[in-house]
């Protein structure tokens, strides 16, 4: 970052931003920097028009004949098809069903079904609650001396007697990224199966699960993909391990002949088993919405740009706010980190609150994590240098002292 | 019914009906008679601008901030809480939450953790498929020779082997229904839990699962609660089980700190467990409409105008369509019935396609059934007389055939 830098400067990167007119497709609160798309994306400006048209004519007007007339039962494929895309799948491996957890149990299920006589779950310290929960509660069900073993360097504790290797691809905290082909590549030499959980990285950095060998992967729809809040999330599976898939869920819809109402389970062919109950079809549409903007967007400058803004932010903190004392926890190398970047401070929590207050929309994560999510389709540079302006004024003014004595007040 | 069945005496019991104006409060297309609420209900009026609302001002203007402000967070327990109203449930026992196949899962698995000595999950034969499918895909996970056993008479297959008995209160196809009541007493009678599916019952009959003694129910929000198709689930506990509810999926909103990001899995107090994933708050929204709105219905009204629009149908079927051999699948006695009412007929489904082409909607479950959901909040009793107008014209005339000539030729 050259010593030089300016917010003009930044004004002329932005105009320069092949990126820049996909901010223009969301529907931003004037008053808001937004550095929180890794929770929750904002609204695409088509979303509205599009829920609208399947609230009031799709459902409203077509009735029950809207499963045939507008393809409301192919809704999870189709979908699927076109996020098996953002992430690199091969065509017919990706459905959009249920929530990232429940996801996580089908799939961690099959994966024990196919290594039957290996008894751990693999992963790491640090991973996301919900997959360490999905998996405990999976290996309690089963009562079959299953562990869940979360360590510091998983592939370092690969063996025989893993079954399968289930990572966050980037860190919901920290936004370090996996290599998702060797690390890969470790786990099928000791014949264990990869389970990768995309949540922070479907729409934020390129993917090739495919050519990465990847086996299970799972992910959110509210976050990058801007699909809203509790968007249904997806689950792709290697073609492949397809012809074997044992899944735990067998709902009726993942059944091969759902509408012949037989009273034995047999599942359908290729990923569509992984369905099980009814396509809940309006937070469908939202999500459909997202997910095309993002097939528009190009990857490779998606990628540079979120690299650049890091970069450009930690420089900032480090040059401006450097007496107070931001510990990093982002890999400086862009290679290995998401579209997120994440300081710790002790008084993180207060001075997030006082951030929030003043338009500057991070967040928190426990115990001492900010973090700030740099999504390339609607943050620009200009927001970086603005956000690190007032992070610098609220630690210079004391500002976040009155959000922490609030707090403190408003909890006791 | 009297002989002197007219049209005009119908129109004076529209006139009458103390649930007329709630018809006023869905959006029905004009030239449709729509008797499949039992399988989508139709669009509340109201709901288009909730939806709008929380899609443009709610997640668009609040963005992350809405879980607290707009309270998403608490969306599952707050519709949750109004639904248990609706099914006669102790306040927070009912919870909103994925599809009714997911929801049977979990309370299966529960079931099976709270009777671990036995091994037979008892049902009925003709039992709803996703919910045997659920259990057979359980008993297969779990291999510890669990049996799945439909029936034809399962109070009377009841004995101490059996860990769960599971129900679908009203049966989708002929629209029977359970006395809730006796059935629970005598599974308890063997020490058996119950499970009852109240996806054709919720918001079409009367419910008292607290009073009856059921142990677990789930139930569909897109049938008589008219919450958009695929629409959240619900499930609900008794409050005695929930101290030891071991409930399979463990997700993090199901934690009882999910912020703290603790590593390890500790369940919420009460029904809050049973939350997996993130909640759809789009959907969430839709669904509160009909929720809302059944309850200002008056349950005693709604149950008498129900069965007076069955007994009319029959009346009329076989007053004027004697000769087509339609085979009431429906009990006539309307103690032991729901809101809808079924015939068979082996050109069931030609002459449901002519039906719906004539705009009577109802809709057709193999092998033969033609079934029509009578839902009191929009269905007249001149609705009724005008449909099966139609259903003996399309008779008289034939026209059915050409339905069933068109559809060969579509199929070969």
């Amino acid at each position: 970052m050259p010593a030089s830098l300016t917010r003009a400067a930044l004004e002329t990167l932005d105009h320069a931003d092949e990126l820049a007119p996909f901010r223009d497709e969301f529907d931003l609160p004037a008053d808001v920097i937004y550095l929180d798309g890794n929770s929750l994306g904002p609204l695409p400006k088509a979303t509205p028009g599009r829920v609208a048209e399947v609230v009031a004519r799709e459902w409203g007007q077509s009735l029950i004949r809207g499963w045939n007339t507008h393809g409301w039962m192919r809704l999870p494929l189709r979908i699927g098809e076109k996020l098996g895309r953002i992430i690199g799948a091969e065509p017919g491996s990706t459905l959009v069903a249920d929530s990232t957890s429940v996801n996580l149990f089908k799939l961690l299920a099959a994966a024990l079904e196919a290594r039957p006589t290996r008894r751990m779950i693999l992963t790491e310290t640090g991973n996301f609650p919900t997959d360490l929960y999905m998996a405990q509660g999976l290996a309690a069900l089963l009562r079959r001396g299953h562990e869940v073993r979360a360590v510091a360097d998983p592939v370092a504790a690969l063996n025989q007697d893993v079954a399968i290797l289930m990572l966050t691809h980037v860190n919901y905290r920290s936004g370090a990224m996996h290599d998702m082909a060797s690390v890969t590549r470790a786990a099928h030499a000791v014949g264990a199966l990869t389970l990768w959980d995309l949540s922070h990285s479907a729409g934020a950095v390129p993917l090739r699960v495919a050519e990465d060998g990847a086996d299970f992967a799972v992910g959110c729809g509210y976050k990058y993909l801007n699909g809203g809040p509790g968007a249904p999330a997806f689950l792709s599976v290697a073609p492949r391990l397809h012809a074997d898939l044992r899944l735990p869920l067998t709902g009726w819809l993942g059944h091969a002949e759902p509408f012949a109402f037989a009273p034995d389970y047999r599942p359908a062919e290729g990923i569509g088993r992984a369905t099980v109950g009814t396509p809940p079809v309006l937070s469908l549409a939202a999500l459909e919405v997202g997910v095309d903007q993002m097939l528009r967007v190009p990857m490779d400058a998606l990628r540079a740009k979120s690299q650049r803004l890091i970069d450009l932010f930690i420089a900032l903190i480090e040059q401006e706010c450097a007496e107070y004392e931001f510990r990093l926890l982002t890999p400086r190398d862009a290679a290995i980190r998401g579209s997120q970047v994440a300081f710790g401070h002790a008084d993180g929590h207060a001075i997030m609150q006082a951030l929030i207050a003043r338009g500057v929309i991070g967040d928190f994560r426990s115990p001492d994590v900010m973090r700030f999510g740099l999504a390339p389709l609607y943050v620009r540079h200009t927001d970086v240098w603005d956000a690190v302006s007032v992070l610098c004024e609220v630690m210079r003014t004391g500002a976040w002292r009155e959000a922490s004595v609030a707090e403190r007040r408003a909890v006791t």
